[in-house]
């Protein structure tokens, strides 16, 4: 499996194209960037939580993305009943299980999502990813406190029991399926001190999967964008208060050029 | 019906002194957005949507502006109740239809609401008046696949029907009363690549209904705000990351001179 | 009681090797820049606010951030619950009572929370404290009308009542436990006219109320780094809309030279 800043640069350039609708059931505290990334990228985003009416948001959408931050129970209902529906339309779903460990309802509804349908794309920190696998691992919040290769069995595991991808963020990206794995090494350690990068790579993540039939490359592909819209956003700004406007610029002038001169995968 | 940048700037200059307290009931994405662009504008803005509090919130504002993005039961009934003393205290109303043809909910909400109260001002991009006011639009989510000359007979039929003002973004914005019109050519396509524009343009024409007692004049004057601090923005900041910020600057700073430089009005 | 750079700057030095957790029950409006000031301190935020798993959350943080902005009666719940742990577990408690004065239920629910559990530290801006201590006053919204001045003798008898600090934001911040005082006189009028301020003033009262055993200056240091923040933010920036990111950025690079050069503290 390889990676290339072609392959990047054509989904970076359907997605401008085709503004596929991204149905986002996400945290109050990522809300505002989560759309503004989407938009950004040429994706159109769409807000939509209730059990009342997610099931038709999710039928106009190519993709459904599931965030658990700042969970309460009826939020969870609309998450079933958007991920039940998006199954049954065959909509790509990214799930990303914020903060799972951290507490049993995080933790106990990451699982019951993943058990009753199981999404196209797991994406998540290091940390996040262990404790959805394991009951060893204690999150501390939503910062991660492990590497994406201590997260390595525990990412394999998950995905070859849900056959899904398992999409691992940190200073390497590790996004595999199976036993087919990528690596994206691209990024800066000022991303971690902005809130909502993580929940706007899973939405990037989705846009990616609404236009490329392979979640397994819409996943590292969503990474790898994010990583250099991210190094390029710290090298205009001052800190972690001007990087995310800069990264939002730098999404939205992203060329092949800068793809090609940035990118760092590897297998 | 003539549009004239001493008759904005008088209104600026109203909000500016009496900082209109304007009482938003609005969707998880915008509310920070909206709070900074009217404290920018002038104003004071309070968010508070809960049945147990609106009417009191309303006691103390001097216009309403409800938005139905992330609708959910327990505010569609908070809005029920803060429209319903927004009449009984003649506090105008500026309703945003978000979404409206999205979802069944999102149009009966939006529907039931103006019904028992009509707005002072309905304010929406041009799919959303088409969607609210015929069957036979289908929207896309939040984003306009409409121009507002395509939402004209739909905007003047509802405007007929309520009694109010239908304000319609776009390229040219187009606000109506009755046979009264006023068009306003401001504004910059990249403010669609920007998330709670058009909420925000909402929650300013609120703050401008609060200190124009001509709720036509209110409205245009507010979408030409919006226009020309959104040019400004664009010009200050290089691309959808950094205009926001700008726009929010170029409204705090905004002069006389600038609006006469930049205003495009027609009838 | 003196205040002094030197014992800040031990403060901030501490916040960033620990990076405690700081668990925030917040409005939906301050959300985002709550957490990303949390993160520019070098601190770590965590939101979550159902009642199923505030204790567990409680549990692992070192702080908890109470802001009654945008109640709900689930929201209460969680709250109370929250709070309930807090002590318990003896983690310092904050409570930010926003906009307490505007409604019956934002009256009702700061005091019933405070009587229930007396936090370690109450902040809020001279209308606020006011409202919170007397029915005499009625707030205007979340902007304060008043000065800290007016609001001493409040601030005393509810630091009294309750055996806790009470911190007063204005033009001089007032920081008073009993008869012990400390005033801060940094900032700057346009933080003012920016959203979310005073919330994420309380959720940095909350990282040093986590690091500091002394409530008072932990208090007092929150307000001067929040302050001097500001005056940088307002420097690098242009206005409102620009100040936000100078000011994370300035948090986030705030050295113990700049808090020599700005304290402006008094008694």
């Amino acid at each position: 499996m390889t990676l290339t800043a072609d392959a990047i640069w054509k989904d970076v350039q359907a997605i401008r194209q085709q503004s596929p609708l991204v149905h986002n059931i996400t945290n109050y505290v990522a809300m505002e960037f989560t759309a503004n990334a989407l938009l950004a990228l040429g994706a159109s985003p769409v807000m939509a939580h209730t059990a009342e009416e997610v099931r038709e948001i999710v039928g106009i959408s190519q993709a459904l993305v599931i965030n658990i931050g700042t969970l309460s129970p009826a939020w969870i209902q609309g998450m079933r009943e958007a991920m039940a529906e998006a199954a049954r339309r065959n909509v790509p779903i990214v799930l990303d299980p914020v903060g799972v460990g951290a507490s049993q309802l995080r933790t106990g509804t990451a699982r019951e999502l993943i058990e009753a349908v199981p999404p196209r794309i797991i994406r998540g920190n290091a940390s996040e990813i262990i404790a959805l696998g394991s009951d060893a691992q204690k999150t501390r919040g939503v910062d991660s406190s492990a590497t994406s290769s201590q997260a390595y069995e525990t990412a394999r595991a998950l995905s070859k029991r849900y056959g899904c991808v398992v999409s691992v963020s940190g200073a390497t990206d590790l996004i595999l399926q199976g036993d087919q794995e990528l690596r994206v090494s691209n990024g800066t350690p000022l991303m971690t001190r902005v809130t909502a990068m993580g929940c706007a790579a899973s939405a990037l993540t989705g846009a990616f999967a609404a236009c490329n039939p392979s979640a397994l490359h819409a996943a590292a592909h969503a990474m790898a964008v994010m990583g250099i819209a991210g190094e390029l956003g710290a090298e205009q700004g001052h800190g972690p208060g001007t990087l995310p406007m800069h990264f939002l610029d730098a999404l939205h002038h992203l060329s092949a050029g800068q793809l090609q001169a940035r990118l760092r995968a590897g297998e």
